[in-house]
């Protein structure tokens, strides 16, 4: 049976993810990379998430990249309401940029999918963080598997690992309706900044994730503060 | 002034490394990945590089790669002693080899090569290591390089990092003539694969370190068990 690592946040977008993953037949492996970001919350949706597709152990891997600073993700900054939607539209990068975030977990899935014996690695960037983050587009992720191919002990021995993007041509509402297509259980995943009991509903990351449901004709089953 | 985040493990080719970017004019900023490897004294030997050089910051960065392992440098299996080497010479790549480990050392420069400002990376890959370990090959840095430039904010922005590996045509013969002419002080610089008192001189690192003083027609200041 081919095996996969799936990087998974505890978000929307990982979950659908990992639900193709599966979809394809794959053993999951998932990986839920902790940051030191402000949304903890997600780890425990990431945690809920496993038990509910049934995949087998859960590594959870820490790295404090508050250590190196340099975004509102993991800086004491307030996380930008609404703003960098805007800066990606206006073809900018914003403010919850992460410096080198997807090199760095693309990484350590590299070395645990090497460890574990996976033949690919899932990771859930989709179409719109394409526009607005560089290290989540098409033509890095080609250059990532590039490298990877000479990076390590499996991959020379010619079991090369392979990245595998498959929303990274989605819109929020692409990945609303094949998630429901996949029965994921999105009242469990987790997608809001902010880290109270209920998403705000106001944050970037939480009005992407309504207008995703909203365009897709369909009700977020997930609890709103408003 | 240029600016470069330097690798710095304490180890005697970071040193020579550090040294070359101190004497290409770079401000170097350290930087010391501790990944739960054996050899943790290593990170004094770092400590006192950094004094002993007058660079500022030294960024620690802690990973725990003991959490992924598959590497006789993080698992409890032990060191072996002058298999290494052997294995090298016969075209394998060798039990202390630890999955992506400069996938994820660069990925975590890189970030921080972005937070402060810096315009290179050195890590001080030779070339035995070359032979050896996949990811420390001159075809993958150049990888790599293709890769980071599409990476980060930075690079897209036109500011790329650039990857520098001094060393990668380097014996460690040559490495012990060219950090002598920068004065690199060797009694300070740790390689040992044990963590004891004195050196052990048997190791594979210990063995590599000693045939470059002694091709280099140089005696190692450092302090030997036998």
């Amino acid at each position: 049976m081919k095996k996969a690592v799936c990087l998974l946040s505890g978000g929307m977008d990982s979950a659908v993810c990992a639900a193709i993953a599966k979809s394809e037949g794959y053993d999951v492996v998932p990986l839920t990379i902790q940051y030191n970001q402000r949304h903890i919350r997600e780890l425990d949706a990431a945690k809920k998430l496993v038990r509910y597709f049934g995949f087998r152990e859960h590594k959870i891997f820490d790295i404090d990249l508050k250590r190196i600073g340099g975004s509102a993700l993991t800086d004491e900054m307030k996380v930008p309401e609404g703003k960098s939607l805007e800066e990606i539209k206006n073809g900018r990068i914003p403010a919850t940029y992460v410096p080198a975030r997807n090199t760095i977990f693309l990484s350590i899935a590299l070395a645990y999918a090497e460890v574990a014996g996976a033949d690919a690695i899932f990771i859930g960037v989709n179409h719109m963080d394409s526009s607005g983050y560089p290290d989540c587009r098409p033509t890095y992720l080609k250059k990532y598997q590039e490298m990877a191919d000479l990076a390590t002990k499996r991959a020379v021995e010619g079991r090369p690992t392979k990245i595998m993007a498959p929303l990274s041509e989605m819109t929020k509402a692409d990945i609303v309706k094949k998630g429901a297509q996949l029965h994921v259980p999105f009242e469990l995943a987790w997608s809001c900044y902010s880290g109270r009991k209920k998403a705000c509903g106001v944050c970037d990351s939480c009005t992407l994730r309504l207008a995703g449901f909203s365009e897709a004709g369909m009700t977020d089953p997930l609890e709103y503060e408003k």
